[in-house]
């Protein structure tokens, strides 16, 4: 892949992912190329792409809007990683190295107690990291790439679960009893574990979602 | 997408599918718009969107390649499916709807006994149909849009699997057993069966990749 191209590429997925482009906003090449001072054709090469990854829809005749999101989006999303982060943990306990382990619990190695009153933006990013975590560990490069994918997607969403502060002890926990059951090969424990862990959030998400959706259009 | 891009991009995919592009064969954009008479711009589009879903490789100044078959390759794309098909056995099982039962159970009501000697071609595109199927009635937008990708990915080399023969009665017997499960709600069950199913394919696939690959690039 070109350079521009993946420039332009990285800072419109960028954009998209921190609400700086909107669900429903259209981009126009022109503008975008303007905005980075790239050439059009790598922005255009750069949408296909996104395009292919769901992030924007093209309109014939139209251009390019950044995609919108929905609650059957959300659950289709949380679903799949629900599943391929069970592949992940399937992989690990069948083969628990302990310097794999060490990675995992290692994210957690801050944290003194479950008390800790943590900031939200750092209780996010060590939910995120340890889920990022498995599925790299997982070595499964087709796995890898898809929940690249999904977890920029549900990146624009996460932030709408408010509940998120209450979970935080439960998550933690969680994440705890995953890394155990990988660790004693308890294959079988582990995925229900990591389905368990996801779904419950997809429902705490959802619960929001249709009193603070508007949120994402700010 | 532009009905001139989507041409090539399906005409393209479908040569690579059907090993008439073999794995590591160079595709020259100025050939394909001969090929196919279709302009290079759309053609270089098509080939952004194939890179996109690994079916080529773009090298820096030296265009586009087949992309090649490995064991390793071949591994993450049946793990992949084995969960992907898990998330739509636990969808279709915890809703049994009679009319989604009926599509899977009309797919084999034409083979009378499953001792009928009918042809590789057909065996193959029984358990095909029965697959995408499944994935079709779980009506999760991106695990189809994900499996569309991994089952043509998967079809370049499924017919290196010489021992198929041999094994439709008992795959046979496994899609009926998965039907069943889902009929009675048994969620666990039919995951627990489409994975043993999945991985059985993928064991005897790469029994004989290595002793048979070289047949991928005739």
């Amino acid at each position: 892949m070109g350079t521009l191209k993946e420039d332009a590429y990285i800072k419109i997925r960028e954009g998209i992912v921190t609400l700086k482009f909107k669900p429903g906003q259209w981009l126009h090449d022109t503008e975008l190329s303007k905005l980075f001072n790239i050439g059009r054709t790598p922005i255009r090469e750069a949408l296909i792409k996104l395009e292919q990854e769901g992030f924007v829809k093209s309109m014939t005749n139209k251009g390019f809007m950044v995609s919108e999101i929905d609650a059957k989006g959300i659950n289709e999303l949380y679903e799949v990683r629900a599943y391929m982060e069970s592949l992940a943990v399937r992989r690990l306990s069948l083969d628990p190295l302990p310097e794999k382990i060490k990675i995992l619990e290692d994210i957690f190695i801050n944290i003194k107690n479950l008390n800790d009153n943590l900031p939200l933006s750092v209780r996010f990013n060590i939910g995120q990291k340890f889920h990022r975590t498995l599925i790299a560990l997982s070595e499964n490069e087709l796995a890898i790439s898809i929940m690249d994918t999904v977890y920029d997607h549900i990146e624009r969403v996460r932030w709408l679960d408010i509940s998120l502060n209450d979970r935080f002890v439960e998550n933690m926990e969680s994440h705890l009893r995953i890394i155990k059951l990988i660790k004693e090969g308890d294959t079988e424990g582990a995925e229900k574990e990591v389905k368990r862990h996801v779904f419950a959030s997809k429902d705490s998400i959802l619960k929001f979602f249709e009193q603070r959706k508007n949120l994402l259009y700010l």
